[in-house]
């Protein structure tokens, strides 16, 4: 079968052998997301070699469970171990044996199919299409953050980054009732936040020391430095991003204003299948361009371009 | 009255004119504790001109509110305005116009009297001697951990650093009934934690990605990065120390990982009290020397040595 293969930094399209894995479902990928994380791979951000992508919609060809053939389904990207502390203590995303489809020694999903445990399947609603599902995985990234902290509805909220993921944690933010703003800088992704009622900000005229909560989902020093402005003492930072190397950070003024940094990745895939049943969040707005598998270089050519937000490839 | 002075990273003994606030108590001081803090700003760590320190017991001799002469106090360092945001919101410690005693813009208590408002005073009840209640604001401070987030009985808890503060925490950690191992290189420190019947280690043989809370008391890099390297993901990692200038920070892993990192400064008097009348947390075993404030320097020096821990300044 066709798949983008990773190796050393360079991305091509391939002739790989058609995976199988005892005891797994073989999925046929139906579309699949281009996401940051794959282009910072591509960039070297982590070592991988293998066939890239992990944003996905597809169809259960084959499973031990024959209930699932035949199933249009999504996956969470950690396969875990069951069996590690982590796994025991309720955390598989956090399994320290884990592979991660088309990060950790998992192929990936830009490919015509791709294997994963069923434990990892959700079944998409009928009422879901493809180009909604296959947001499944970020939407879910976005509420992870409801997962870990409360946002109450009296909370000031600042989101810095409007790309990709940002998108979707401004949509579910907005969902909470919170007072939010959110830093956007491209005229198009500021558009998508207009369009439904959420305010927007350049970013300058900030008020420091002010908010209750600031989500930082640009991955750079500066969006991370503009956060640290902006929280008020005793507030919460949430970390929602890639970030390359080290930062250096001021711990003093931490433990003074006693600030909460909090790293957030992966989170709960029913709850966002629920807000796209239900269409309390649309990430189809976000859709730039489509492209066939063939033709998935020009597709990551694209994704990469400034202010370009989701680049879906399909199969057949 | 004589008072130890700081100015330009040199302290003097110094007579200075007793203090005078309208509306606020004056305190003769009976007993005062020489911190890390007052290390710290004594080498430079923020601009402070003025009387040093801020741990005290002392004896109210003045006060708006005449039932407040005689009593024994301690007090909050935190003087703040009450109609500030952060006020109005219930956390004066963090009051954008607040002084703080001995070491923002407020006289300290290395003297023989010194200010506060009433609001600030702690009565001491009576079977609490001097030489404990003069550790109140530190206990607080450790308190202020368990104030921030929940300790499970469960919970594996590494503290790492066993000086003045260290001590105080891991007594107050050690309550809770969680599984709490101690870094602690000095023997006296070791001594005083064995005592207690509390475990230590020398860090070497800690368990990576094992600990639930990790808390950071030493302020050094070395500490900061063997509490990366102990937490468990999905851990919290406390600050709760001085950190000098800046850190490197892989935020990545962080993020990856979902670490909370959270700053920790000062915490609640009245539970401090009632763990020190009820004998359940004895920093007494701290005390390392008493001087007399005349011997104020003597005091420091000692008190800036390796493993010393509290050294208690004197009145009358």
């Amino acid at each position: 079968m066709q798949a983008v293969w990773l190796e050393k930094n360079q991305i091509a399209l391939r002739d790989v052998p058609q995976p199988a894995k005892p005891g797994e479902a073989l999925i046929r990928i139906r579309k699949a997301g281009i996401c940051s994380t794959d282009l910072e791979l591509v960039k070297g951000y982590y070592p991988y070699t293998g066939v890239l992508g992990h944003e996905f919609v597809g169809e259960v060809v084959d499973a031990p469970d024959r209930a699932w053939i035949g199933q249009r389904v999504v996956g969470e990207i950690n396969a875990a171990c069951g069996a590690c502390e982590a796994c025991k203590n309720g955390r598989p995303t956090h399994c320290e044996n884990r592979t991660v489809l088309g990060i950790v020694n998992r192929d990936g999903v830009f490919a015509e199919y791709t294997t994963l445990p069923v434990e990892n399947l959700h079944r998409v609603p009928d009422s879901v299409p493809d180009e909604a599902a296959v947001f499944a995985e970020p939407l879910a990234a976005a509420l992870e953050i409801q997962q870990q902290i409360q946002i109450k509805p009296t909370d000031r909220v600042l989101l810095i980054g409007a790309g990709r993921l940002g998108q979707l944690i401004a949509q579910t933010l907005a969902l909470t009732g919170c007072d939010l703003r959110v830093v956007a800088r491209h005229e198009h992704t500021q558009n998508l936040l207009k369009a439904r009622g959420i305010r927007i900000t350049t970013g300058d005229e900030i008020q420091s020391r002010r908010w209750d909560v600031v989500v930082e989902a640009t991955g750079s020093p500066e969006g991370f430095n503009l956060a640290r402005r902006a929280i008020r003492p005793r507030g919460t930072l949430v970390m929602k991003s890639t970030y390359k190397g080290e930062m250096n950070v001021n711990f003093s003024s931490i433990v003074v204003d006693e600030i909460t940094i909090l790293g957030s990745r992966c989170g709960p895939f029913e709850p966002a299948l629920r807000l796209l049943e239900k269409r309390e969040a649309d990430p189809t707005v976000l859709i730039a361009a489509q492209f066939k598998l063939e033709e998935s270089l020009k597709a990551f050519e694209q994704a990469a371009q400034p202010g370009v937000l989701k680049v879906l490839l399909n199969n057949n």
